[in-house]
């Protein structure tokens, strides 16, 4: 970081999770119309990608039971690509009848983790998703795998760097565009982050590689900025900082959108976000899922938002004339 | 950052500002008695410095009234230095009575800032903190000068890097041992702390630099890894994340403590604070102060703190053995 504004114009790709990894975490059904509105609002934000829904059974995530109806009646920006979570054969078959722009896969990087989501061993799970690759190869739609837990395991601590690189390894040769590094818990540290960026990026410079931050113990800004210095251009994010883990209690959701493309416009990188927008998207999460967001920003408003002085003080300091040394 | 743990057992020297930054904003009056509890309990937990209380006028601060009694009688521990915040001559005398480690001088870089929390103008400010140096110099008290809102001012916006070298400069002359740039409100973001941390470093090689940075707006974590990459080695925080700026409404406090200790420690970095010390003492908050603090750790636990498998789960997947490709 040698200037200011070492961001220098660079281009950010902000790829948008609320309706899917946000709104599959709230306890209260948020309706299709509202979904629909959400999705639509979003779209006009300037992100660059928006994860829609999951096509996971409905008995599985009710909160996303409506993913066709969701999928098939939002108004699509041409400027933004649509994905949507495919965890097996039958959800790419749903999505491909949508018309999706992108199948994200999933697969965890931990065997206990993966056992845990996907009632499956790892290796298991590479067959199967090698199956829905095959079955994705007969549409437009691109292929995205997002490895869950690539930065420790909620129930098994470290995972080496090593199976991580070794399972990406399997995808790319299986000609995904892109892989998605989770950090599922919040478990990533700056130093690790930048560690696993350089070599994925290393020996796999024709992935299009994404970071998942969540900001369980408060680092996803710090991780985002490890990442933004290996040379990392596209991030998922969450307005309000929905989101979180079933099986990590206590723990926080998403890195928030709109604290993300905050830091980032104050650094001089352009993520094209329009954020007074988001902002007041972020606002009325609140009516939709009955709960404050964990974001900043919606508290704390932009830096950009000055704060009236106490108007007793501001008379008495326009009248003050500083005497004393010259500064 | 080029490997996965660059803390390279460099030492960092963390301050904590809780019973002074953090408790000063409460609502509630802690007792004397809770407050010297916490400090001594803080004492135990490896801290390099503990900004103990405020000889403020106890109308404008009532919450810290009873700076004296707090002062002499914490169990002081000789390997931490315990400093209190010194305004004007009258605190700097009442602090050298209580025979203080160090005295924290205030003032701001922004003009109307300065007014507001001083009523006075900056000119008049560093005359009148030349008196108390001064006065200071007549004891063993070192002297720290914490420049607030060095980074943006909440009624002002942008604060010039110039104006605040330039106030730096006029401290240096004064032989102050040290400098804390004071991120009052959260308006810091890392290429700006990285640029200013150089500048002074550059220019005043001499003095000790601390950062002191408020979570307002998500930044503090990332904004401590850019200040890290620029060789500043101390850092101000507070436990639980306390504090805050009746000026700025709907910000969040102090970088938390336990945050901040929790990702130096993973990087690499020896602080010497007892982490698990610490969060005690965070969970114990609550009781002190009647709400939940706003830090992640006492909420999330530490990334090794693991989790249970479902335990309906965790047979089968003792069971399962992985077929298919080889991982």
């Amino acid at each position: 970081m040698q200037q200011r504004n070492p961001g220098g114009d660079r281009q950010i790709f902000i790829q948008e999770v609320c309706p899917r990894d946000g709104l599959q975490n709230e306890a209260v059904f948020v309706s299709t119309e509202d979904k629909i509105a959400l999705i639509n609002q979003l779209s006009a934000c300037g992100f660059a990608k928006i994860e829609v829904t999951s096509f996971t059974s409905p008995k599985a995530i009710p909160a996303l039971k409506d993913a066709e109806e969701v999928m098939k009646n939002i108004r699509r920006n041409p400027a933004v690509e649509y994905s949507v979570l495919v965890p097996n054969l039958r959800g790419a078959e749903r999505a491909m009848a949508c018309l999706i722009d992108e199948a994200n896969l999933v697969m965890s990087a931990s065997a206990s983790h993966n056992f845990t989501n996907l009632r499956m061993s790892r290796e298991a799970s590479v067959e199967q998703l090698s199956l829905v690759i095959n079955a994705l190869k007969g549409s437009s739609a691109a292929i995205n795998l997002s490895l869950s837990a690539a930065f420790g395991c909620p129930f098994e601590g470290d995972v080496a760097e090593a199976t991580v690189l070794r399972l990406i390894e399997h995808f790319a040769l299986r000609e995904v565009r892109g892989i998605t590094l989770c950090d599922t818990t919040g478990m990533a540290y700056p130093s690790q982050v930048a560690s696993l960026c350089r070599q994925v990026k290393q020996q796999f410079p024709q992935l299009e590689i994404t970071l998942h931050f969540h900001d369980t113990r408060g680092m996803a800004l710090a991780n985002t900025l490890a990442a933004l210095g290996e040379g990392i251009n596209r991030f998922d994010a969450a307005t309000g900082g929905l989101g979180g883990c079933p099986y990590a209690p206590g723990a926080s959701g998403n890195v928030c959108t709109e604290d993300m493309v905050h830091m980032l416009t104050l650094m001089g990188y352009q993520t094209g976000v329009n954020l007074e927008s988001l902002l007041e998207i972020s606002r009325d999460l609140p009516r939709l899922i009955g709960h404050n967001v964990p974001g900043s920003l919606a508290r704390a408003g932009m830096r950009s938002d000055l704060h009236p002085m106490p108007a007793s003080l501001e008379q008495q300091f326009k009248g003050c004339v500083p005497a004393g040394v010259q500064l």
